[in-house]
């Protein structure tokens, strides 16, 4: 198995997996993806049938609206246009969500749940005559999909559903009993992929329960939901209980293979991953005009608010995660088109971090705004409300971390293999070219324009990021030093995007290519002080003392119930 | 000017003021202040008159819970029992309002717009005959009072202020014209402490424009409010326009002396930051229960999620946070009892942190609780919704930041008196003892538990704190500087309370006190790395590039209405 997964590496070449083996692969990061111009669909015009105020007072969308989204092609963007689809790239919907994210997240989650979950799972493992049955009226709207895998006590850990789908005798259908909760359309849709667990029969000849993905009907019968929850926000999308009780689905609806559910299920939402990324980058070029036309506007002590460094520093940051966000959209999406094996953790990376620069950037939009941006009617604390789910579903951030951190070490532990040298003791030999694949060592030298040259130590961050291979041998629950680690990642990931994007911009000579020039520069000058921090923390003996402090101090306040200390007043 | 200054600082002895200078003055620090046991007020039982999601939805206090506060003494909690309130000294306010902010944030700034800055300014400035005619009924709530200083073209610049108060040429009164927006309680109060531009005659014979404080009645006439501002937030607490037209003011009812308005409104929200903090510690603390209730229940992964290190972190977090801004607002309120001249630091201090701490606690309960923390019925949203207003009203915390580095700076400044070495060429000498008045120079040495020496090294972070002096010829537009010395300031002086108090734990052998250390050592690691990381950012070249770069960038998206890079597609 190992000598598989080196192999993998090898002809994979991602370049966050390739990081924690202390190298640059940078094949799928440079040059910055620049596809052909293309016309923009339809739904660029969105906002001529949508509005998202109305949306959100009714906590529903109109039938009007839901009418006008469709003859645009709203919901079936990435279906083949031979099935009723639009047929667009990856690269195209990116585009498209960015627009939608722009003007209603609300929107844009009824619209994701049904094509970038809901149903992609019969694209993407589909066969011919489901997909001839299914997706026509997928892609016109005409039926609504809901992707249904998260129940009452099985929520990050996906694994552990309880929804069971029993063959029938005769092996014509199974029978599908259980609830699952939170489904985002789930009161609307008519297609359901479930995920079940299934008796599987082993090579062995043991029978295990596995899970396994099915395409239900509500038409099966059995199908009910209930009432759309009440939530902070993205109150327009519906999201409800579904429960299946003895429902009977044909043999036919199974969907991939029986009991490699749970691998439809990660695929599904890896491949939606970059649509979160591109639509929040759309947020956030929104919240930031506001931010701006606020700040050129109103004037205090004198002078627009604009001309204070307070004002700037904020103005500065949301321009430059809204850059590192976009650029790793984009890259995701033309590394998807273009049929990359892996991008399992880029497109974690991109998740965790276009919903929390968007959370940033609309929380500092509204302190940029005072009291104005406490305002309903600014709309912007609406956005701050719709955005904070995106940090929770299709895996919490949390969890995310974890697993660019865990994936990572294992790619470290290829290292054993006996064509590696291994990261712990090879040290600086690592950096020498040709130690695996396509590598072209640790520096980007005469990838990167050399006008960025000055202003960032890839190398040198890597060097450091080798240090987590100290790590290698660490117990999983170490998740103190994953969290850190996987900072790490994501920061030299974003660097190297940012890096790939502003040497694209330099080298055609494009006319915001200085603008680009500095947001690289500042952004990488932090990132990389970021890194060094993150990495020492997760090794250096003071902060193991702090890790386990607070594990000390969690516990007991676990314990307690609530804060331990005694109230400093004796009433 | 200068010698009155070092004068002030000498007698004055405030801690974070004193740390400017690279001094240590620990009298208001330590010990941590213990007051008598006393009986807890009546508010305490707040929560058996008022339901918060029903304040919620009807977006207004019903007057049957009202009257219960009423009864409970909520409308007088200071006011001194002869005129009819509770005569709580600043401590058992704290501690009150830290029930009710556990409880409602809503409630409670309708209550602390009434109490904390609406007829504050009669309590600390009032004549006698106007504290006998106007407190009585504010006390029973009978009255209602508002703070009526932010206008649509002042908000943070309050010197500003449009509202004009003509004196009648017979003497007899002021005839008040203009209009104040976001007031707090504006559309339900009788009672109005009203700000606005007087003619002043200056020894010199000039007639200038300086702002002046009125009591002004709804029933003088000419009194006119809006309709109640929709927001995201504390959304029982009214908040509207308040407008004069032609209102006549008698002359007995200035408020303060002629044109020292300003004073009297910087004094009110100066003596009312202390309950923004005690109030916040209360959010926290019902905070930190739901999200370890939770923690403690929610199995993922064969385990109790409270035993996976993501979550630890998040809860010991919370903990420190919390214990922070304890231990702030009840230092402060302590000092205020004891009649400390100057508070002026550590209460901008206290509200900046209180109100940033209580968000992250909120947003990281939210992450603990997953699509849990997203439904309204587990009202964490709610908090979090509240609790946005908390960073911008009273003083943004951005503008208390420049605050907070500024004071500091003038302090420093002190060191071109004769009797002072500069601090920025005396260089280690300032660290002598009796360098100034009752310093103990810059060591906490035999002041802070034996315990807790190891745990931090003040000290040193003073000593770096010098490095701000370097800067203390710095423009006051050098915002970005600013912010970090800030940063360092408020880190500083929540290391010193926590020492003192978790010195006092110790000391006294409480049965938390094992806690309180572990508490303490944790954050002040942290705490002391940020502050050596922010003044070297205030003083390193790579750092002042990274500075004027951001200006750069800022002003480019600014000028572009929004984001400068072209989109990295061509369509
Ligand atoms: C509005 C909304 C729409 C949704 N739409 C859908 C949908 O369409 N389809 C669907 O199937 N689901 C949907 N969900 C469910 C969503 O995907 C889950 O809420 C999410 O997966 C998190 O699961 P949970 O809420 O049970 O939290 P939990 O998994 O219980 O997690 C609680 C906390 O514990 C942490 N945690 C859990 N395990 C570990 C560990 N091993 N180590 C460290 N930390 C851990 C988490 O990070 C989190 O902080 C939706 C939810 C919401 C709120
Ligand atoms: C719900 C609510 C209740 C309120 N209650 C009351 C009340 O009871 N009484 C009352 O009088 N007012 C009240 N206010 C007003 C509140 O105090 C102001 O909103 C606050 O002072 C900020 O002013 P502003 O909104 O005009 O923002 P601005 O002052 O315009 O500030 C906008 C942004 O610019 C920044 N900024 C401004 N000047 C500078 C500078 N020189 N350098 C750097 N940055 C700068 C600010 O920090 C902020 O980020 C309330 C407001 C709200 C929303």
């Amino acid at each position: 198995a190992r000598g598989h997964r080196c192999r993998l590496l090898q002809e994979v070449g991602s370049f966050v997996r390739s990081t924690f083996n202390g190298q640059l692969v940078p094949d799928q990061v440079f040059p910055f993806p620049s596809g052909p111009a293309l016309p923009l669909p339809l739904l660029c015009r969105v906002k001529e049938v949508n509005d998202p105020t109305k949306n959100e007072k009714l906590e529903s969308i109109e039938e009007a609206t839901l009418a006008g989204l469709k003859a645009m092609g709203a919901f079936g963007l990435q279906v083949p246009e031979e099935l009723g689809g639009v047929g667009l790239t990856n690269t195209q919907y990116a585009r498209m969500v960015e627009v939608v994210g722009v003007h209603d997240l609300g929107v844009g989650i009824s619209l994701g749940a049904h094509q970038s979950i809901g149903f992609k799972g019969i694209l993407l493992f589909g066969t011919k005559s489901q997909k001839e049955k299914y997706l026509p009226k997928l892609a016109s709207g005409e039926t609504v999909a809901a992707f249904c895998l998260t129940e009452p006590s099985s929520g990050s850990d996906a694994a552990s559903i309880q929804t069971m789908a029993e063959p029938s005798a005769c092996g014509n259908f199974y029978t599908l009993n259980g609830g699952k909760i939170w489904i985002s359309n789930g009161g609307t849709a008519e297609i359901f992929t479930v995920f079940a667990k299934t008796p599987v029969k082993e090579r062995t000849g043991e029978v295990t329960e596995k899970i396994s993905a099915f395409i239900v009907e509500r038409a099966f019968g059995g199908v009910t939901s209930g009432p759309p929850e009440k939530k902070m926000g993205i109150k327009c999308s519906n999201t409800a209980e579904v429960h299946f009780d003895n429902v009977k689905v044909p043999a036919e609806n199974l969907l991939g293979e029986l009991g490699k559910g749970f691998n439809v299920a990660m695929n599904i939402l890896n491949n939606g991953r970059f649509g979160m990324a591109s639509a929040l980058a759309g947020t956030m070029r929104g919240v930031i005009v506001k931010a701006v036309r606020h700040a050129a506007a109103r004037t205090q002590f004198g002078n627009k608010i604009s001309r204070y460094g307070a004002i700037q520093e904020k103005i500065a940051r949301m321009a430059m995660l809204h850059y590192v966000t976009e650029s790793m959209a984009y890259m995701l999406s033309a590394n998807m088109d273009m049929r990359v094996p892996d991008y399992k953790l880029e497109a974690a990376i991109s998740k965790i971090f276009a919903s929390e620069a968007a959370w940033h950037v609309t929380d500092e939009c509204i302190q940029v705004l005072g009291g104005m941006g406490y305002m309903q009617e600014t709309g912007v604390e609406k956005v701050m409300r719709d955005l904070r789910i995106f940090r929770i579903f299709e895996g919490t951030n949390d969890i995310l971390r974890l697993f660019v951190a865990l994936v990572g070490i294992e790619v470290m532990t290829c290292g054993l293999c006996p064509t590696l040298p291994s990261p712990g003791r090879g040290g600086e030999g690592m950096q020498g070219p040709g130690a695996i694949g396509i590598s072209t060592g640790s520096s980007l030298q005469g990838i990167v324009h050399p006008d960025l040259d000055g202003s960032v130590d890839l190398v040198g961050a890597l060097g450091v990021t080798r240090v987590a291979a100290s790590l290698r041998s660490l117990p999983s629950d170490k998740q103190f030093h994953l969290k850190r680690i996987a900072d790490a990642a994501i920061d030299i990931y974003a660097m190297a995007v940012v890096l790939s994007r502003a040497t694209r911009s330099l080298s055609l000579g494009q006319p915001t290519a200085e603008h680009e020039k500095l947001l690289c520069q500042t952004w990488c000058h932090e990132a990389f002080e970021r890194v060094r921090g993150n990495l020492r923390a997760a090794k250096s003996p003071p902060w193991t003392q702090s890790f386990t402090n607070m594990e000390l101090i969690s516990d007991a306040v676990v314990q307690n119930g609530g804060v331990v200390a005694s109230h400093p007043l004796s009433f």
